[in-house]
């Protein structure tokens, strides 16, 4: 091969690394040949899914061979009934991912500016330096957002700010007075995402709702995904909700099959299943204490976390840590690649599987 | 609102007219109130899924809370056995949409050149137009692609080109000398996307077959989708065939979890079901004959089509008799959008579908 495939690149591609996603347990299984394994590593619902939602997706089967509603009408309604959301607001994603994605390629060009903060999801940083931006990094508080920082890092070259709350991988939320000041300080011109993945977890009372946001900011869009307290991670559907010149530019990137028919119909079905969620936020919430409890027990610091998972300071390298863990069958998430080499995340659980973690770590601790 | 939110997208975007799906059965209920549709409009399989493709998502159902294989293994593993392509060599796809778009998004910068037949997929355009790239749209032949203009139209800045066959919308396809001899024409640094999404409809012998071009072209870039003769359009799952090379930058762009989990399973189990494809091939060729020969009973002349799908001249405005097709209760595809204002394109279907369609046809032509 005489040509340089990679140089005909965007300068963007060409610097660009992958995701690292979880290790799913088959590829454990292959790997080290054991088997029992607990994956506690992709912050999933541990319940299993919805009964409404597998029923939607049996019936739906029967029209595999057809193409999904391009527009989704039906799961916009649903959106509409739940969360009072106009179709024209809402952008449906292959998951949150997704829209994501779309608003970069939507808004950015290269050499735009795109502000995150230092312990930030990693697909903020994959879809800037996709689109040959500029990632502009602010330095955390307490390994939360610094929304003093962010405002600081604008430019006239600033087109978006990405902030998750509560954020991943760090578990920390910003409160309904910070937020909306910030959002009040931000220029117009300059796009902010708050990307709310982990929303339905929290239940402090001042933790703010992002959909009751838009009306007031015109350069607001919030992202929900149905991956994390609905249980869908598999299916791939969330969303954008947005002003609606926002949303039609978001809607003109978006493939027009982007969110598979089944996924579309599951994601309808669950939202009429409220008590699935209830039992989800219930389920997190003890396993959040059960594993506070045994950290505490075993020495080990954390950061008190708003979400479905627990981000560990192990004080010391944790990759290694990790990697015992795995050879005792628990798959948990280091954090190397989120410039916290000595912590781990671990997704809250299922009762035994919180339990079987705290044994393997204190095991793991020992050697 | 006092910000011009259009005028911060990219300059693709703020020209970017999104693609127009085939209308949907239930839409088409609720617009005109009637039942018992038929939807020939959007190339799907008319029959119905694969029983192994719904046994493998009923069981994968039980993991939906799962993200899924980010890596998708085991369906590269099943491409190993059926099509002999390297784990390497592939990069799935949410539908060949997505991996069209990657491809588009890997190489395309502002300004580089894109070549394509005047009547090509609309995806093709859109890719272009959404990286701010510029379409060289060149003279068909025959309604089939002009390998000579094309090659014609390459410049420096030529970038990708984009090639279906057999070619959508109009059902013309290259032969393997010609195509041989355009591939080895083309200079290595112009990517030849070749987009085999209907390769499974064809049965003449000296039609080429794309993935066994791979070792000869390294410039080439080989899609097939399970949407057509594979029968799983609603579940979104397609894939790109390259060298190692581009495979790698494709994959850089790729959202990690961009197949679901159940199309993983879904396509996985259907490439052992061969007695389906078999089948749909059969129905296809019994269609095809049917439609035919009843459009020559009509009078109404056609574009000899080797996909899913046969294009009809109307010889005259096509757009009322897709509306008047409608209120008959038959969707089929105007071709407006694609240049084609006089052309409609039918979906073959089942025998009294098919059936339908030409009494449908027959009695709209006479009012």
């Amino acid at each position: 091969m005489s040509c340089d495939f990679m140089a005909l690149a965007t300068p963007g591609v060409q610097g660009l690394h992958p995701y690292e996603a979880g290790k799913p347990v088959e590829e454990l299984e292959r790997e080290l040949g054991i088997h029992d394994i607990i994956k506690l590593a992709s912050n999933e619902n541990p319940l299993g899914p919805s009964a409404y939602a597998i029923e939607a997706v049996q019936k739906a089967l029967a029209e595999a061979t057809r193409y999904p509603d391009s527009n989704g009408f039906r799961l916009k309604e649903a959106l509409h009934q739940y969360y009072g959301l106009m179709p024209e607001q809402l952008t449906l994603g292959n998951g949150s991912n997704d829209v994501l994605e779309l608003i970069a390629r939507a808004f950015l060009q290269p050499g735009d500016e795109v502000i995150f903060s230092e312990y930030a999801f990693a697909v903020y940083h994959i879809v800037t330096q996709a689109c040959s931006a500029k990632a502009v990094i602010t330095p955390a508080r307490d390994y939360g957002h610094n929304l003093q920082a962010m405002a600081e890092a604008i430019t006239e070259n600033t087109r978006l700010i990405f902030i998750a709350n509560p954020n991943n991988p760090t578990g920390t939320a910003l409160m309904r007075d910070e937020l909306t000041a910030f959002l009040a300080a931000v220029p117009e011109h300059v796009i902010v995402v708050l990307d709310e993945a982990y929303t339905e977890y929290v239940e402090a009372g001042d933790f703010p709702d992002g959909l009751e946001l838009l009306p007031q900011f015109p350069n607001l869009v919030v992202t929900r995904t149905f991956s994390k307290a609905w249980g869908l991670a598999g299916l791939r559907v969330g969303f954008a909700a947005a002003s609606t010149v926002i949303t039609d530019l978001l809607n003109r990137v978006r493939q027009p099959f982007n969110v598979s028919h089944l996924a579309l119909a599951a994601a309808e079905a669950v939202l009429d299943d409220g008590d699935y969620l209830a039992r989800s936020v219930e389920l997190n919430r003890r396993g959040m204490a059960q594993l506070e409890q045994g950290l505490k027990q075993l020495g080990v610091g954390y950061i008190p976390s708003f979400g479905n998972f627990i981000t560990v300071d192990m004080a010391r390298p944790a990759q290694p840590l990790f990697q015992a863990l795995l050879h005792e069958g628990v798959i948990v998430r280091p954090l190397g690649g989120y410039r916290m080499p000595q912590h781990l995340r671990i997704s809250i659980g299922l009762t035994n599987e919180n339990d079987r973690f705290l044994r393997a770590l204190k095991q793991v601790l020992a050697c």
